[in-house]
């Protein structure tokens, strides 16, 4: 029996690829994608078709309610960055409108009720620091502290926090994506979609473009 | 103006008191207090009260279903503990089947996100590790970690973790939260109450007792 592990998935094309990872590595994931108020609720649909894609067996969405809390852009307070230029996204101290406040803290504390509560140890999640915004909580120092601080949190003292994406390049991603066989075409990354068709001028849509261009690989994305 | 605080409030005499104590030591709180699926849900309108009779003038209540993971007796999988010898619980190794996979991960990640978001930086919670169950995520090494994890996770480099009864008793927590004027009848402790008032028999309604009995006060509290 393949030992099951928590893939966080939030339908986006890193999360999605650290998910066929996961599987090419031997675990079972179960798929935990978070509704927390994002603008951009499309991804769960996104989610849903990756989890049917990868033939992953148990897919859990939670409510949380982190709009509420207010703070963001990508939780309709304010709006969503467009045309940056692409020097200066991710660029030391650059923390955009999009940043939610503690999000992936979030994100990993609710993996690791999951994974604990169905005695796993794995925990995958799909950050990456190059050709990526600035958020502070997606870089390996935030996934080493978090997995110390899980060792000590739990019942289960051998937590294990995977980021197989954490320094690979979007285009790295991709390429290793399609050695797996990811249908990029049904993930979901832009911040601000028109009718499910992405806008282009995001943060993530620029990453996700560029990453296709420097991968050498037609982007299967639709934009509007 | 007062400096903002969040104060984990779960209308328990621990969080309680917790609460009294930041006000005390001149901060503003907010309170969050999370349904997670607790089967002691009447604990929510115990905050309620709290709230209105500490002047506090935001209360958010959020709800994140923990329950649907599974793994907890106190979130409806299995039986809650009663009388059980007072001498073995919190003992080495005691982790009872009311232990919620990573709860207090999840609440501290939840109150880091609602600290940022409003643009504070102190965080209370009620934790205790004398006189109290042998929960992993109540012990000072957890606070600690989390503190360093809220540093490395968010835009907010000095987040501080409040853990004021972290070394104290349950009688010195009472004695300490009357001497601030606290209601302790309006507190809810019992995991398994019936109609609101307290079984008597669980954990934290034995450790509750001892801890009046101990201060040497009555205990206002309602059993079956």
């Amino acid at each position: 029996m393949a030992t099951p592990a928590v893939v966080l998935l939030s339908g986006g094309l890193d999360s999605t690829t650290a998910a066929a990872i996961a599987i090419a590595e031997g675990f079972e994931p179960r798929a935990l994608t978070v509704r927390y108020g994002q603008v951009h609720e499309v991804e769960l649909e996104a989610a849903k078709a990756v989890v049917a894609a990868l033939g992953i067996r148990e897919h859990k969405i939670l409510d949380v309610d982190l709009a509420g809390f207010g703070g963001s852009s990508l939780t309709g307070h304010g709006e969503i960055p467009k045309d940056r230029p692409l020097d200066t996204i991710g660029a030391p101290g650059d923390v955009p409108s999009t940043y939610v406040p503690a999000r992936n803290t979030v994100l990993c504390a609710l993996a690791l009720s999951y994974c604990e509560a169905i005695g796993a140890r794995d925990i995958f999640i799909g950050v990456n620091v190059l050709d990526a915004t600035g958020y502070p909580d997606c870089r390996p120092e935030f996934i080493g502290a978090f997995e110390r601080l899980a060792r000590l949190a739990t019942r289960t003292r051998d937590i294990r926090m995977h980021a197989p994406l954490i320094a690979l390049t979007k285009a790295q991603i991709i390429r290793r994506g399609l050695e797996l066989g990811v249908s990029y075409a049904i993930t979901h990354s832009c911040y601000d979609p028109t009718d499910g068709a992405a806008c282009g001028r995001c943060d993530p849509c620029l990453l996700r473009k560029k990453g296709f261009a420097e991968a050498g690989v037609p982007d299967p994305t639709r934009y509007a």
